[in-house]
């Protein structure tokens, strides 16, 4: 295999396939624990870093940590400091997806030449401003993929929709996930 | 009532009464759509534009366009240019509640000091491997919040408790949303 071909899509396969391997035969290296830190900054501006995690049975970094702003626009009553946590749910899904259909198309010998994707999400802030008995999260989500590559458009829509059946955000955005709060008073 | 007052937490406490009076005579002004622009780049980078949005009956844009970078580390088979996604969606969850806990504190006219969170996600990746019948998302989040501010500690609990009750990402996290995905072959 070339290294052209190993590496295609940018997606170092031989290590992909690998690593499939090595928690094939340690299942318990899968079991990773992903953390963000948030400090209140003022108003609904807050920030976020990003830098340790667990996972393969130990503690890790990042190479770098990674800071994110958070914040309201104006016509909501913020600074706009950064985009308002709803957005980041956005982005989060349609990078999501896009590393799966990357990581899938590498191991079915396909080339990517292009995947853009547009996330909206609609939602009824009554609901968060308790004005009315809606929901307080978006009502509904709608994903848009354009993809380009060098196999028929069947085999580009099945890969999109094997990165939809694996893909560990789009899972938690449409099924939900248990969330525990716990509060100490300083 | 002082500026100081009026400002309690940076809130902009009479803007935010005003736009719940202004919701409530016309409650369509409460329709918004958020939108996340993503481009894959190689491997599982990809890199997602927040800018445009639509609210209170138009088109609207944030001060600046926001640019995030996702990715996955080394050890996931990745080269780190970024958080994963499912680390945006903890930072996510954390900066909804913090925005909605200096809110709701400076309605109730409590001036805060502190709020910091770690929200942590535990997740088995033989999920999105496909190795084992696990969901491939986060099996359970948990959110640790630190709190500080001229109130009682029950007033301080019941504040991140309401926050809770009124969070957009709370919300979409735990009960999950339908997410309708299109693909276009180019």
């Amino acid at each position: 295999m070339s290294t052209e071909t190993a590496h295609r899509n940018g997606v170092d396969t031989p290590t992909l396939f690998a690593t499939l391997d090595a928690v094939r035969q340690m299942p318990e290296a899968a079991h990773f624990q992903f953390r963000a830190h948030n400090e209140w900054i003022d108003g609904t501006h807050s920030l976020t870093r990003i830098h340790d995690f667990f996972g393969v049975g130990e503690e890790r970094a990042h190479e770098r940590e990674f800071v994110f702003d958070a914040d309201h626009p104006a016509v909501l009553v913020g600074r706009d400091h950064g985009p308002t946590p709803v957005e980041f749910l956005l982005h989060a899904l349609a990078a999501c997806l896009t590393a799966g259909i990357a990581n899938i198309a590498s191991a079915r010998k396909v080339t990517l030449t292009e995947v853009r994707s547009t996330v909206r999400g609609d939602i009824d802030l009554n609901g968060i401003l308790g004005l009315q008995d809606v929901r307080n999260g978006y009502q509904q989500v709608t994903v848009t993929f354009t993809i380009k590559g060098d196999a028929p458009e069947p085999v580009l829509r099945e890969i999109v929709e094997q990165s939809r059946r694996r893909s560990a955000v789009y899972d938690v955005l449409t099924q939900g996930v248990p969330v525990d709060l716990r509060v100490q008073v300083a």
